[in-house]
């Protein structure tokens, strides 16, 4: 197929399980994908991560759900086919593909290596997603994945780890001795530690109760633990940090991560909640503290963040699954119930339906 | 007096104008100050700006204002005394006192250069500001007064003039060619639109109303105009601009400010509604844009902006008015009649009571 235009109206097979309707299950799904164009690479899928996003995507949570949809946006797996001008990869290459798999190329954000943020950016699921044997995307949203970097636990590097290694970079928070809050210890939160630490920051884990405290020190490496609920903690701690990253996806009080920040601190927030936060102008005024918001990151940062979490041995934590259990996993997300990220064995399990 | 511990008891007779309670009209008021110590500098006092925050502290608007209460915390004057220990200063020497004359010099913000954020900062009015005859510092509290930069309307640089250079600065908004709103033209408005004229930006002046365009355009070399309240004109501009100045003191949506931002764009927000703002998330997460306060600026940035306003030629459009007509001054101040700030004349025409 290599050399074929994307828009010539070829289609390749795949195969992969799909969402069909908002409280559906999801099963197996056969449909077709557009041929690799002359710049595309097509990647045999070995594993893909599910992140939270997929679970809300699959109830269709933001509204713009298409169905039936393939989740799936974490995609690690190996070059089956190059169109003619592909320059950057190999057939057998092994690559990783994330969350877009495409942009408009001549935007400010996609001239300022910031394609995340590009009004026309294509999302890999719009196209169908990663749980499926294969996935097409032009060689510029392909990434190299490092020789030492692990395949299954790698995988959600590409959402979860690009999302927490941008904002540390972007907002200056990835210099040595800094001292970095990471609000909840989950699925964003746990790479968020792991990250912080490479960087060489005193890592504060913040959790709404004593729980985590002990893996977040023995295990994580954090340098403290704080209990949100705990007034009296929360005061003890004020002022003393330059950087907070908030990954609570729920609706929440910005004004006691606020108050932990140095002057000019930083309080970058990942999560998404629906309603929006009250932000009182005097923290902000008293210290010209900072809040502010950060969605994955942009294309050159992505392959960065790939060779630093090789060099330091940084994935995820998490359970690799056969697709067949792809129901339960996104039940136990929804309950909270993984520390910390599933990732589906696609290329040993996934077969024609 | 030079040499004098300031713990010794010492006092020096004043004279200045001051509120006596919450409603009344400032009126003379003879008062002592502590006598200057062996690294203090004494000033008397020629110029002194009027800031809308010393309305708001007549008015006791924050519940903190201490009666008799004089107000001034742009002063500008001449060294009338030197501590033996002085080494900045030579009596005679033309020379700044703004927001502060004291910090603790030893906390987070006092050594990294944020006096303006100490917890202990001691603000010029909190022991009777500049209008009065003198005032007494800590030589590093008083800044140099460049030869060129005029006496009178510099004088609100040490306020106004700080309080937009430090965040442009500090957000690295100071880089020739970027596109920097300013919203609301006024004390700190009109002062935010020379400076970042001054760095090189193009700036877009953001106002609720036609009112003041052509005067933005015309007298300030704004590059563009926008009416807030104008939905068609907001949603051309949205996403054009690298930092929006807002600078309006009365409870308002920052979400269309935010709406104007580039990709990973600054809304500075310096005015101090009571009310907290309401902040959806999506606008930060799309962009990864930044919501900061910032208020005044530390010591070092404070003489290194009376510097470049020298250079730039840049200083507040207003008027040179005497001390008795103060009351009428704050009235004005309150009605927002005024371009854009009154300095009193102290020099000329405070006379003992």
């Amino acid at each position: 197929m290599a050399g074929k235009s994307q828009d010539d109206g070829q289609t390749v097979k795949a195969i992969g399980w799909a969402a069909r309707e908002v409280s559906g299950a999801i099963s197996p799904f056969d449909f077709s994908r557009r041929a690799p164009g002359e710049r595309d690479v097509q990647v045999k899928i070995l594993y893909c991560g599910i992140c939270s996003f997929d679970t809300e995507m699959v109830n269709n949570k933001f509204g713009f759900t298409r169905y039936p949809f393939v989740l799936g946006h974490e995609i690690v797996g190996v070059v089956s086919e190059v169109g003619r001008k592909v320059q950057k990869f190999k057939i057998g290459e092994k690559v990783g593909v994330g969350t877009m798999i495409g942009s408009c190329r001549t935007c400010y954000s996609c001239t300022h290596n910031l394609e995340n943020y590009c009004p026309k950016v294509i999302l890999t699921e719009a196209t169908s997603g990663g749980c499926s044997n294969l996935v097409i995307a032009n060689e510029d949203f392909v990434f190299h994945w490092p020789v030492n970097l692990p395949l299954d636990l790698g995988a959600p590097l590409l959402c979860a780890g690009i999302t927490v290694y941008s904002p540390l970079k972007n907002f200056e928070l990835d210099k040595p001795g800094l001292r970095i809050g990471v609000v909840g210890l989950g699925g964003i939160g746990h790479i968020a530690v792991k990250f912080a630490k490479a960087f060489g920051a005193k890592v504060t884990v913040i959790s709404s109760s004593e729980n985590k405290k002990v893996e977040a020190i023995e295990k994580y490496g954090a340098d403290s633990f704080l209990v949100s609920s705990d007034p009296g903690q929360m005061l003890a701690a004020a002022g003393t940090l330059d950087g907070v990253i908030d990954t609570v996806p729920a609706p929440h009080s910005i004004v006691p991560f606020l108050d932990l920040l140095l002057p000019r601190g930083k309080l970058i927030i990942l999560g998404a909640p629906m309603e929006p936060f009250v932000l009182p102008i005097y923290p902000l005024l008293q210290g010209g503290r900072v809040v502010a918001g950060s969605a994955t990151g942009g294309l050159k940062q992505i392959q960065e963040m790939l060779h630093f979490a090789a060099e330091h041995k940084i994935v995820a934590d998490g359970e690799v699954i056969p697709i067949d259990d792809i129901n339960t996993a996104i039940k136990r997300i929804e309950k909270g119930d993984v520390k910390y990220r599933f990732v589906v064995d696609i290329g040993n399990t996934l077969k024609s339906a």
